[in-house]
This record gives structure tokens, C-alpha cells and sequence, in this order.
């Protein structure tokens, strides 16, 4: 077994962990419930000191930050095809959407949620007005992406960018104005959440609240 | 000419325009000087319609984000040996620090310059007191994985996330606790520095307040 996923259900491990099931590649989970404290137990701060998940063994070494991993995963298996391919045309606009992700919504989700759990509790009202603009303007700014009728975020198929901006959507469903809101983004999500891989991590992570409708 | 980089001197392309200048190839350098108002001109936002710099033109097409640039100049030109290669050993660890500091310095960062101006001012200091504390948590990490006395951040050589953290540390310098405080970011610090394309990028962008004493 090359790959062991610490994971927490809902958490940022969750597109670590859809991607290992969409590449259907073999891979141990083991559950991490930071509702539960998991993440500050001294046998997990060996694997991660700052307490975080996800982590994914690779090859005996422990590794961490979702978007890294997803970048690993995907040059790791490039028969996957879950990223475009360095030296092709969709390349750049792949690292660059990445990296948007990774260095906007990721942060202004970890304030969202975290800002009283980081910062100072009186300051933290202050924290998420803005985080909440930030994830806003990010939904807009990728719903205009997407107002093409493409069907994926990047290179006309299913790649890292769609696993980790479709969690980072999951994770708004009960902010105020919630990714579903915005008039291209609700159709994507609609499609995304229909992925077998989606449906079957959710189950795996028992997760029921943001599931498309039965058919 | 394959790259023109569009810049604003001690802005978030200076690791671009550094790295640019260390890998000795072509590029033209156009000045877009965000203290004059430059990048909200009509030209730039056609470019970058946030407003932001870099921008990047590669074979003609605008690219943005300053991280996703590194890693796309790193792959583009692998002859230059800014980045371990895709399946060597050092590969998993420098995407995550690239991850990292994408996601977590440089985010904050940007709430610590620009919490009035993305938010409400009234908000602004509890925004900036939250992101000092997320900054000096990151120099103290690094300058924990510095303390084995390696010389680089990774793979023992010069890479991108050297770039990357050095702008990072020198925008620290007027903080309260620059990342200079540090016992082991200090000498790490002052090694790069000493770099002939630090001095050479520095020159350009013609500043001249974070150089090593001369000799």
C-alpha cells in the first residue's frame, strides 16, 4: 500500500480523498475526527505537527496542505489524467487556478470557520466579514469562468481544480449566500455531485447534506 | 521574447522578476507601478482584471499569481534546476512549502498591507492583528526547519520557494517582529541576499532599504 489518508468527514482531506477514489487506486483511509480532538492526539502530531488534515503517507513519508497533495497525486499518476500534462496548453491556467484556490478561498474559509479558534475571539466578527466578501468575490470571479457553458474548470475535463474548488463550494452550503446561489456555479455542482467518486466519498465519509436529489 | 513581465518594484513580482534575472533568460520588464494607481488602468485590467500584479505574458497569453509563475518558469526551464524534478526525492516536500506559503504567508501578508482597503477599516485591525500572528507563526516554523543548518529550503539548492520566502521575509522588514529577528532565518537571510540576481533585482526595481551591508 503506497498511499495512507488521514482523514476527518467534511474536512480539507476530503478532495485528497475523493481524488484517491476517482483514480481507483488502492489506498488506506484512516479517520481523523477532529470534531473529536483526533487531529491533537501525540500520535497524530508525529505525522502533523500543526494538527491539520489531511495527511497522506507517500511512501512511508508523511505529507500535508490538500492542494500539494492533489498536485502529487496527479503528476504521481499522470495516466489519470487529472491534470493537465506540464508542456501542454492548459498548463499555466491549471497551475495558476490552483494556486488562486489554494492561496484566496482556502484562507478565507480557514477564517470563516476558524476565526475565533486563530485570532482573538473580539476580533473575529471583524475576520469573517471580510472572509465572507473574499468567498463571495470567488464564487463570482468562477462563476464568470464557467458562464462559457464549459462543464469543467479547466482543459475541457475533470482535473485537481474541480476536486478542490467543488470542496471549497461544499464548505459554504450553510454560509449566507452559498456557492448553489450563483447562476453557472449551481448547474456545475449539479454536474459534479453526480461523479460516482462524489457520490461514493461522501458515503465512505458519511456525509448526507449536500448530495444531489435522488433521481 | 517569450516572457514580458509586467511589475511593480517590491510587489509580489519581484520573486518572478527575481527568479527571471537568476535564470539569465530573456524577458522585457514593463514598469507598472502600484503606488501610482498603474495597475488600474484600462491597458493592465485587460491583462489582469484584478488589478494585481504579476502579470506574466507567456507565448503571448496574460498569466497571474506569483506562485503558479514560479512553478510554471520552474517546469518550463528545467535545465535551470529551480525545482526538484516530478518524481525525485525532494519533490513532495517542495510543492507542499510552495503550498504553503501560497496558502498561508502570502494571504496573510495581504490582510496585514491591505485590510483597510479589502475591508472595512473599522475591521482592519483586528484583521491585521490575526495576520501578524499567522506571519510570525510562519518565521517560526521555517526558521525551525532552517535549524538543521541546511542552506536552502529545500533539496539543498536554490529553488523557488527560496524566491518565494525571501520576498515574503523582506516585506516582514518594517513589521514589528521582522522574520530577520529569527536566530536561523538571520543567517539564511543574509546568505541570500548575497545572491548576485538578489542585488541585481533589487538594482532594477531600484531598491535599496533590505541589502546586505557591502563588504
Amino acid at each position: 500500500m503506497n498511499y495512507t489518508l488521514y482523514y476527518s468527514p467534511s474536512g480539507a482531506s476530503m478532495a485528497v480523498h475523493w481524488m484517491l477514489i476517482e483514480m481507483d487506486i488502492a489506498f488506506e483511509a484512516r479517520l481523523t475526527d477532529i470534531d473529536t480532538g483526533a487531529q491533537r492526539s501525540a500520535e497524530y502530531l508525529r505525522l502533523n505537527p500543526a494538527g491539520r488534515v489531511p495527511t497522506l503517507i507517500v511512501d512511508g513519508v508523511p505529507r500535508h496542505e490538500s492542494a500539494a497533495l492533489l498536485m502529487l497525486l496527479a503528476e504521481r499518476h499522470p495516466d489519470k489524467g487529472l491534470a493537465p500534462a506540464p508542456g501542454s496548453p492548459d498548463r499555466a491556467e491549471w497551475l495558476q487556478l490552483m494556486i488562486y484556490l489554494a492561496n484566496t478561498l482556502l484562507p478565507a474559509m480557514r477564517d470563516w470557520f476558524y476565526a475565533d479558534e486563530d485570532g482573538e475571539p473580539a476580533g473575529a466578527e471583524a475576520v469573517r466579514t471580510l472572509a465572507r466578501r473574499r468567498i463571495e468575490d470567488g464564487w463570482a470571479r468562477l462563476d464568470g469562468h464557467l458562464a462559457d457553458g464549459r462543464a469543467y474548470l479547466v482543459g475541457g475535463k475533470l482535473s485537481t481544480v474541480d476536486l478542490l474548488a467543488v470542496m471549497l463550494m461544499r464548505w459554504s452550503r450553510n454560509m449566507p449566500t452559498p456557492a448553489t446561489t450563483w447562476p453557472h456555479l449551481a448547474p456545475y455542482i449539479k454536474r459534479m455531485r453526480a461523479l460516482p467518486s462524489f457520490v461514493e466519498v461522501n458515503s465512505r465519509e458519511g456525509l448526507v447534506d449536500w448530495l444531489n436529489p435522488e433521481a
